[in-house]
């Protein structure tokens, strides 16, 4: 079976709590299970990471070198984090860059990901639903 | 069954002919085909329209005003068209941007898009199946 | 009798359907008529030209050269077409722009004319009604 | 009746002698004439004011709270008077925005204007007609 | 007795009836007994001044100069006035900046202070508290 | 009895030892003391967080979800950390930020505040005071 | 014998009567002789395109892919198009990029070439004569 | 014998007074007594006009309209004042603009002047011996 | 015996694996302990600290404050993290940035350094060659 | 005959040897010898003149006043030198500005010529040909 | 007696040949001659230098060092000479920036000076008498 | 053994006399012989060159080109010498870049270094100790 690492950052712990209008009503445990089922479905297991703290999520990224791929929201942090660029590029697995809400219709320091050059791909504004395309893109031939 | 517009800008007719290093040696037709395979395998019947004409392309968007959902990689247009941005904010189709290549890791003109903030989402950097992931955001539950 | 060439641009065939609280519910072909009237009343006669397409509405400028007035709106265009701009610059007919919302209320874009410089002067904002201050603008001594 | 208050900014008490060549050679008192005989013409008295004074412009605004129009040629402090767009957000007349010459060719800091956005519309470039318009734009049905 | 001098800017005058959503429905003149009555407690007195004119309050915080302690709330001219700002580092007295609304939760031009850096410090977006707690600063040990 | 929770950023642990010319001689314990003494006076018992590390800073937020008021001194991280601006967004309790020093008289990129926006209010410049003025903002009636 | 395909953009059509101060007062068609009669004298034959679509530029672009060389003059389009560089990018044939009048010597927009980083070189400034020195770059050993 | 007006803008009344490093601490009333004695000398007389009010130094400004030269020291207004350069550019008589201390070497927004293109030309940074020198410009042949 | 202290940032645990054509194939262990060797050499002995959290940087940094030096090579914080930039100006001891890469050479962003001000100097582009340099700096009279 | 001097800036005497990728493997005396070759040809003769000193070109060109015509090619003063500028401009003979390779493929600092918009009109990009194509512009009829 | 050193920069030995509308009809040898009598009536000798090599004019700054005073017209070095305010830093002498023609009515570029912020003062626009107000501004008490 | 070229630039002439407290007092003939020195001690021998002059220092770059390494301390061309930059991509040799004092913790524009993309690293702030830094980045192994 193939590994997909689905690494969340900083404030998703509050998904389902935290301005609803924007994240939903869906709690990250809620969601997790929903790409879980999804990824066994398509033949892969998924392991979560979530963290507020971006070196951690350095390592996280780190950690998952030899996955089969990486779904990463890194929420603020996908805004300035070059920490976290330099890991995704530093790692062989392919990394999808997801985005719960349309980052492009909020505020314009979130049009700008210094992660996406590096990512294999950008997924962007389709709520959980984001998580479960980033496994298609990431398993279905 | 559902009805899926998929509307292709400037030079996606040249596919699998123009830098296939970079867009990949597929051409545009064969494209559609697969497209239309998973689309129906999804409920929904497609209509292609390409153009290499800004205008044309408002007009194809505004005809598609009473789809079920809209594909649009507006290539080119995509960083500078507020006439298409206009189009999209006009119509209630849900609209999804796509792209084939990693716009984010060329040109620094290619990181902003336009019709972005009045989409519903964007999926970018997944080659010709960007528009498959595209079929799977507004088609499945 | 004097000749009034009035030119709109992309999406202002969708008067009446699109965005009823920034653009009112009069339909184009309503607001046409309503200003064919009152230019009867002042003394001319009205040509209108619709296109969604950047260079037909280039051309139409071109048309109107000897026109007594050319009355634009160039939706979207107005903020990135040099090559309307060019055109206008090209003709001797006094050229008003007129715009039905209010563009600096808007998006930060929409805040730069580029056709402003080579019109006669621009009349922004009062709905319907500018293109009817466009004509006084032209005809009344 | 209704009531307009015109409220003219710095310098264009040298209307008629200050660059007639951008400005035209009627002074302030004929122009004022003018525009108060289309008014009567239309069911309204004008009231004038003319100040040097940012600070008096905006009490100016305030103080014309309740008219039926105001119609407000900013001259110089329309790039940058903070101030009077705050005053005239506050009233609920109606507030017109005019100007003599066509700002938008000449220097380029008179390209932006900041109360443009509070204003109900803007009319650019028509010499003292600009005024006249003004009055057909909050006058007429 | 201590003498503290309070300086409003422009609109300021308007408070109570001027946008209540964002600066509440007190007047400034029961603001400033608000004021007066929490200052007395704390051994002070103070002196009010408020004007539309950017000079007036160039002035009144020259004429301020001996005072110990000066609370200013600038308005529109927070953003731009360099004259203000000089006068207040002219001054011997410590200035406070104080503001009503949250300036930075407004429009991007509000975020700037011109007169930040020369004064003590700065209290931002307590409504009429925002007086209150600048009394605190000066007097309280 | 009321909760308010102080979070305090980088380097402030350092407070008393480190560049005493900007930032006092006070211990951060010292001050913390004081602090309690006036919290208690005013109704209200504190609890004080510190840490050098942004995502630590992110989580204090949120587990003071529901106390009574959050007094933040952002240190460092208050100019670029998107992160804690979105945990304080996400947060009910009333947010008041404080800096020690007058962060606009020092370099420019200490001018911009990323977390300004999304709380309540800022208090800036008065020292070790600057907390004391945010207990009164939050807890004064 | 060689093929040169000559593509003229929006207005060109217009040359000898549009501001001949800065165009000359020949028009296309003579010039278009011209270069056809120095073509046949370097050995090639000339076939002209002029359109004010953006769009047809780049489908005329993509039509000559297999030309012997491409001269264009892109007029307005020169400094916005990204379609059309894609095109002039996506084609095999050498493109010389042309301007009659010195672009650098007027408006500041007019000083950026969206295509030129993709042409062979450029020509600008030598009126119809850049037409001719582009066949001696293209035909000359 | 010729008239030159000597206009002085905000904050220079305090002149002696304020940070005496870097305006010295002569006097205005002073300087202007020296000012009188050089112009007396080269065979002019002096008017002096000082006002912290923007608008009261444009009027100052068109009343010397007939003078035979002007020499204006506008404070904090030269850096913003696009009414005061109105103002100059609308007067026959010939304008210098001076400065006391060295604006270049200060804060990076005194370096810019806005009065400075329709002025004669400046003199900057000789201390109350820059308006002297004025004086020289204007008078001497 | 002096003390220097050595801080790596976020990513360098990598070295040796991570992109080779940029940072070398020799391991970070290897690498101090060739630094290990030169600092025993020049009468020192290193302590080493590695870490992908900001925060804990800054700990590191400030638990250095009384060594003879330290050597610090940020990795991505060195540009943008304010939060090291206020640790290394807070501590006595003289602190040496280091590169291995010549940064100057790649993205546009690693070209500004946030802690580069407050460093006694830099050293970039040596390979790992850059630590051994740092030693003689601090080391060598 | 007529005379055309040929002026070589900084680096240029490198040629044939310096990065040929770029800039051929033909050498200056060579290049010289072709154009002065083709000048004869055209009816004129060629002084030639090199400098890597940016005061020796402005001397060059001052020179060459009375020459029938200048091709320049100022290497990387080309992007600075308001000198060079500032002769150019001084002088009456037609300069025409040439470069080897297409400076706008390349950083983007050599987008920008300082000396464009003084010259008669600009050839880039042709490699050694660039000169001749000057002389054509220059010579033929 | 005292000894002022004037350098004037690149083609300022064209004076009097060189546009004259701009910088008059007077020689460079004329107007020295004019500055050495008024230097002498104030009881100075004068020494001229001139170059057109920014270098040379350094070296001109640095061999001044002992001189009573430097008057220097850098001519376009003002503009981006880094250099030349190094070398101007570097004398004790006083240095005096003068300029012949109004550098802020002219282009964009020429609004800034390099130098100024190390000069004593600046005198700008009064043709060849700017030297002259120098010598006062240096040798009158 | 080998050479190494060592190439000052403007104003380090001057070193020893010209602002101490920010060069040191040591002058540029000591401190050559200290390079001297070092460099025999590592092996190689030293050439010395300095000028005020860019192109003359452009000319040092390339007639070192077959030296085993090149030290050069560009002073203020540091900043935007292109000329410089391009030489030293042309040569093979390798080049360090030197400074003297910390460039990063002085004017803005001393941040941005022209020339360090193209050499093989930079040694900045260690005084004349950077120079025997740099001879040990060339010559130790």
């Amino acid at each position: 079976m193939k590994e997909i690492v689905v690494v969340n950052g900083p404030n998703l712990n509050l998904l389902g709590r935290r301005e609803p209008d924007k994240y939903g009503v869906e709690t990250l445990d809620s969601l997790n299970r929903r790409v879980s089922a999804k990824a066994e479905e398509l033949g892969a297991i998924c392991r979560f990471v979530q963290s507020n703290i971006e070196g951690e999520l350095v390592s996280a990224v780190q950690d998952a070198a030899d996955a089969d791929g990486i779904i990463i929201n890194a929420g603020a942090y996908t805004h300035y984090s070059i920490a976290l660029r330099d890991a995704i590029a530093a790692v062989a697995a392919p990394v999808v860059e997801v985005h719960i809400s349309n980052v492009h219709a909020r505020e314009k320091f979130r049009r700008f990901s210094m992660i996406a050059p590096v990512c294999e791909g950008s997924i962007v504004g389709f709520g959980g639903k984001s998580y479960i395309l980033a496994l298609y893109a990431l398993l279905e031939a």
